[in-house]
């Protein structure tokens, strides 16, 4: 059991400055995510596109905003349960909650961040009869841990950036990748095409287009698939791993059903007071709630994540009083023995 | 009479983030400050001093946040009235207000949004019965125009930061500085304190300590100060300019009178919605108002602003339905003709 004091689920931009937030009231943080690395859809989805409306920022690529929140909470050292999705909620006699993930890892904190953006990323499978019987035996829709395609024979199926961008990475890895489009034209970065381009004509990647994969042969795990090319006769491929990827789609998924009360896709919070759900002690902050003017913007998940804080603390601790204090005037104390602070004003004399 | 789409009182982080909201909304924003210079305390009273708690900053210097601000909104072309205090609000038959300030200057606007911070900084006036009929005839509280001091005689009073960054900044302008302080200890940076311990060494920095300046003398203007040092006779010093740098303090000032709902030393606003006061046009964002589980935090401001100028836009084009577009999505078009926008995706053939 993972025990902590806030349990945040969704580690996008603020779940992980909800870290910082808690951290500065001496509060500990764990943060769940399906993804399998921090950030969110700025990093799953657009790491290299920039945000103009992060203030004082003029611009930040989305993956540079994850790597800057995470040097920020570092010092707070938050636990992470990640490439997992929050399930099951049960509130406890004592008043805490327990979370547990699709795979089984149990939470337990007596208070709850939902901070799960526009909900959780669902890969957007193809239409194949018998890929349910491979998914983790050599089917993958995400890739999670790019070293266990390591000398592996590996197909890839997609024609946006993630296609493109793992072939590319995964040409250096593995014995061989293949990468199967229904078109000829992909859509993506100019420079992620160009370098497909490239490695094809090095023949480092194996492309076959227009074509698309029908079926999946093996036994136990994957051994090959069938692909099916314009004009030609259907033939197959040995490979390792299948590897589809044809985006994610957001679905609020399993926190539907915890009994909050849910707007248009959104969870309905008390935005006059503390982001607090209708179940005390679950909040909601970030893309994930909703209340009247609403705006799905990051700088408004970071404000909403600073306030739900102060209402956790009390919660927490209903008797003691908390004192804000500046971070420029009190400095930050990390949970890792680190301090930063301003330089303090000498008094010296002059003579 | 300066028009504009939203008048913004006080020119701090959350004044300026609003120029960036609105300009996302094609509305104008023009900001009154009674400072010199834009950036509101973080310019004025401790530029050089990091906060640790801006969202994806792990720490910047509150004058770089300024700056960073300053060149965020630079596209959407903000115009400033400096150096001057709003005083007077008058609400026309049309619904638009004019704000007039305390040189006259008047600004006339469908929304107003105070962003007043903790008020208008006020400077820590010394007890000399005289001083008030000197005051811009040679007496100074704020350094506005340092070019004004060149080649002058300059008395500086005061034992703090602004005392010793400016008598080292002055060395170089003024024919003579002249710095008094009533102890012979300052309080201040240690690189500062040692700064003026070299030019005082140098001959530079005229030092006078323990003393004070009790008396001014001129017939128009200023020509002398009469100091009072102790265990000596008083004597005096023939200068052209006399500037007592005490501090300042903020004062909420003529605000306080235009009819808002006060609570505190802050204004009430409707936090469930849109930052409105009890004036409808008339918004506060940012530490100067107050609501249930207020944080007078810069990244609260930011969020307060952005919610605001929805409502204001939905004020001055009641008809108009706007739909948001993510500025990684939009991109962000200036006022200047500038467009900024994520490298779009191209649709390319590999072959």
């Amino acid at each position: 059991m993972i025990k902590t004091d806030i349990l945040i689920i969704g580690a996008g931009p603020t779940g992980l400055f909800t870290v910082f937030e808690a951290g500065l009231l001496k509060l500990r943080c764990h943060l769940i995510d399906a993804l399998p690395q921090p950030g969110g859809q700025c990093s799953e989805i657009y790491p290299k596109k920039p945000i103009y409306d992060i203030p004082a920022y003029p611009e930040i690529l989305a993956g540079d905003l994850t790597d800057k929140l995470m040097e920020q909470i570092k010092q707070f050292e938050p636990g992470f349960t990640l490439g997992e999705r929050a399930d099951t909620i049960e509130k406890q006699e004592d008043g805490t909650f327990i979370v547990t993930t699709n795979k089984g890892t149990k939470h337990q904190a007596p208070v709850v961040a939902i901070a799960g953006g526009l909900g959780s990323f669902e890969p957007r499978k193809p239409l194949i009869p018998n890929i349910a019987d491979f998914e983790d035996r050599g089917v993958e829709y995400m890739i999670k841990e790019p070293e266990m395609y390591r000398d592996k024979d590996v197909v890839i199926a997609g024609g946006g950036d993630s296609a493109l961008d793992w072939s590319i990475f995964l040409a250096d890895v593995a014995n061989s990748v293949t990468l199967i489009h229904r078109r000829n034209e992909f859509r993506g970065h100019l420079d992620s095409v160009d370098q497909v381009q490239e490695l094809k004509n090095e023949g480092k990647i194996n492309l076959i287009t227009p074509a698309e994969v029908k079926a999946i042969i093996g036994s136990d795990k994957v051994e090959g698939v069938e692909v099916h090319k314009k004009d030609e006769e259907p033939f197959v491929i040995k490979t390792d791993h299948f590897i589809p990827l044809f985006g994610l789609s957001p679905k609020l998924g399993p926190i539907a059903n915890w009994g909050l009360e849910i707007e248009k896709n959104a969870i309905k919070v008390n935005n006059a007071l503390d982001y607090q759900t209708n179940i005390p002690g679950i909040y909601a902050i970030g893309d994930v709630n909703t209340y009247p003017g609403k705006l799905k913007l990051i700088l408004c998940g970071f404000h909403e994540a600073t306030l739900m804080c102060q209402s956790a603390f009390q919660r927490i601790y209903p008797d003691k009083k908390y004192v804000m204090k500046y971070t420029t005037v009190g400095g930050v104390q990390g949970f890792d023995g680190t301090k930063k602070e301003a330089p303090k004003a000498v008094v010296k004399k002059i003579e």
